[in-house]
């Protein structure tokens, strides 16, 4: 075998036998195929597809270009949750508590904030001492005793993804179904999981802007888990605007405590408490979604939710007292009041621009080098339906950089379109797949 | 600008302006952009297409990425001619000194054997002494003097197609009409030529195996160099067989040697004739096909075409005594006949396996760092049409490589077909486009 041949025949339309896709991957992690020849073949497969079944064959050499972690030794069922990304998108934070303290594991391997939107592992280390570094016997040991553990990629689990995610990043290849599909279900695999939530989202704020789009990558995603024995359900979900009214990586967390301590920010809990409903039902804990929502709403209820969350936070190695006193947190050297600078419906809100606007105050990275000021971003009020008025709080921004606070303010005002009429609110849970 | 996203809009499908295809090219020679982003380039432009005006877009920039020769110095008019390349092509042998002593000059900046097929400068240079690397200053004096000069390319002749093309050689993305049109004009405008006649290949022996393709890469060439107010004129000719019967490289001066004395090989003199008879007509020289074949078999009468090659070889430090005595070349170890196996009329030759055995005999390269044996080679006899008789004699191998016999003898036998029933010749010359 050869890449050019492979290379070739991709581009040319014909299908991959599994020895081929192998192949091509253990060779390029091995360094066998140079990234000009892999970037090629991205291309190709980006513009000509990939059937199931190459999907499925490039998702398991990828998987295993690393290790696949076996929690059989751990009791009960192992279930995660994945999200495609979006803005003010906290559920990570608040569900894997409580499905934990309902006695299902979850075995959470997370990413950080890529462009536009947040990422788990940022927030999680805005607590201050938290570590999201953390070996794989550890993180077996960690969810063994409290039954949740939130960490990041180690250099072991789909090694393969991370080169091919920097080459994709580069080259123009990120917005394909089957690599995107590889790349979620090689990392959640090796995760040693049963079973799998996925909440897919669409809309201004996510990377699949359309809801055809993001239903064809929950099928792929579907197909292929089902192709490895496991159990999938996926919820298609509203991202164009934020969700929940906090973004920025410590806001996030302040909103996720909140929400654990019984805060009632409609659509964050709608959201997350179908989730975790999904989750408990694969973890064998609940039979329907309102059965699993009563019982997240105990779990807020009688306070072991949160408990949950400072176990968790303490087994990592955070400082669980800003948790319990989130105002002795620090404060960003510059905080701003937006108003609104018209009365009408808010008919759409540009969410993209709302991410991008968190990362100019230093929430999110620009290139990967730099750091985030766990501190920054953007408390915002607004809702597609509501109506607002000239001269009402719409935001704060919270920010250490001077220079970047008229260009957020600028982009917040921008990202805001206001109607006469009245304007029906987006549906949130637009479709839940496999349940 | 920026590269991926110049990647990402031709990869959508969009066409990209001409200060877009200027960036690309001159940054990725510059070394800004990586190998890995113009491999993505490269099969998104393969998968995508370009349009005429994107394909001159994208010469131009190559042409400007070196010099640009100026021969207004030199009186009368240059014309070359190009081949894309075939098996037992020799054509530019015999046509630059019957073209120069009828009065046009002839600049040609040639390439090397590439794959199956065999180059020029390979060919020159088993002519002893003959020296291809020679200087653009020099070039030009040696054009003035004798009317033609034959060098290889040259660091300042479009630099960028020599990086280029490599990427594209090992990426799969060498059979594009518009890369393959933009190679090939980049350095042909390069050499300061007033005309260009091109010789398209098509079939089995040919980079372009169907008729179809070659009209549609003939149309592209036409169009760009008329961008940029060149005349050509286009043949699409027959590569289902070897042009002539000597396949190698000492093996091809000498038939272009007995050609040049008068010899009859009735396929390689009809091409020839044709194409030097488009030259004179594009060099003022001729009013006619007709009248162009006269003047060339009239130079050839006359001697005056074989002293002007003599003529040329010497300029170029060539050794002459080996073309006027040719029996003094040195022999190969191993000089193998091979009689047909079969009688029948001979219905088609596999030529791309033909070029193959001579590389494999070693006439050609397999890696860029592989040294060529001047001697190896392939005299081989069938032609489509013809009927051969069980036991009569159908090649000659020529090699130093002992292993390499049974290898070339089994490829030769495999790639004839016999029949029966007699069988029409395909006509050498397909079409004549622009005369």
């Amino acid at each position: 075998m050869n890449a050019v041949e492979l290379i070739k025949k991709k581009r040319n339309g014909l299908t991959l036998t599994n020895e081929e896709i192998n192949y091509l991957i253990t060779s390029y992690v091995k360094g066998k195929i140079p990234d000009y020849q892999f970037s090629a073949f991205l291309m190709a497969a980006f513009l000509k597809g990939m059937n199931k079944e190459e999907t499925s064959y490039l998702t398991k050499a990828m998987l295993y270009s690393g290790k696949a972690i076996d929690l059989s030794s751990v009791k009960g069922k192992k279930i995660d949750k994945h999200s495609t990304g979006g803005v003010g998108d906290k559920t990570s934070l608040i569900l894997a508590p409580i499905v934990a303290a309902a006695g299902v594991n979850v075995p959470m391997i997370s990413g950080r904030g890529l462009g536009h939107t947040g990422g788990t592992l940022d927030k999680l280390e805005a607590i201050p001492g938290f570590r999201t570094d953390i070996n794989l016997r550890r993180y077996k040991q960690i969810l063994e005793k409290c039954g949740a553990v939130m960490i990041g990629q180690t250099k072991d689990i789909a090694p393969a993804d991370k080169s091919i995610y920097a080459l994709r990043d580069v080259t123009g290849t990120i917005e394909s179904i089957p690599l995107i599909t590889a790349s979620i279900m090689s990392k959640k695999l090796a995760e040693g999981i049963d079973g799998l939530v996925l909440d897919v989202k669409t809309g201004s704020g996510a990377f699949m802007k359309r809801t055809a789009d993001a239903k064809k990558l929950a099928a792929s995603l579907i197909e292929t888990a089902e192709s490895f024995d496991k159990k999938v359900v996926a919820f298609i979900t509203d991202m164009n605007q934020p969700l929940g009214n906090y973004i920025g990586n410590w806001l996030e967390v302040y909103e996720s405590v909140m929400t654990l301590q019984g805060g009632l920010t409609e659509d964050l809990n709608e959201v997350t408490f179908n989730l975790i409903a999904a989750m408990l039902i694969l973890g064998g804990k609940a039979k329907t979604i309102e059965e699993g929502i009563e019982i997240a709403q105990y779990e807020i209820r009688s306070g072991r939710a949160f408990d949950k969350f400072l176990e968790i936070v303490k087994l990592q190695k955070g400082d669980v007292s800003y948790l319990k006193n989130p105002e002795k947190y620090p404060r960003s050297k510059y905080e701003e009041k937006i108003y609104s600078e018209k009365t009408g419906y808010i008919k759409a809100i540009d969410n993209y621009s709302i991410g991008l606007a968190a990362l100019e105050l230093g929430a999110g990275r620009k290139t990967l080098t730099d750091k985030i000021d766990a501190k920054a971003g953007i408390i915002f009020y607004p809702k597609i339906g509501k109506r607002i008025k000239k001269g009402e709080l719409t935001a704060k921004i919270f920010t250490d950089k001077k220079s970047q606070i008229e260009v957020a303010k600028k982009m917040i005002y921008d990202s805001l379109t206001y109607s006469g009429k009245k304007v029906r609110a987006p549906k949130l849970i637009k479709t839940v797949i496999n349940l």
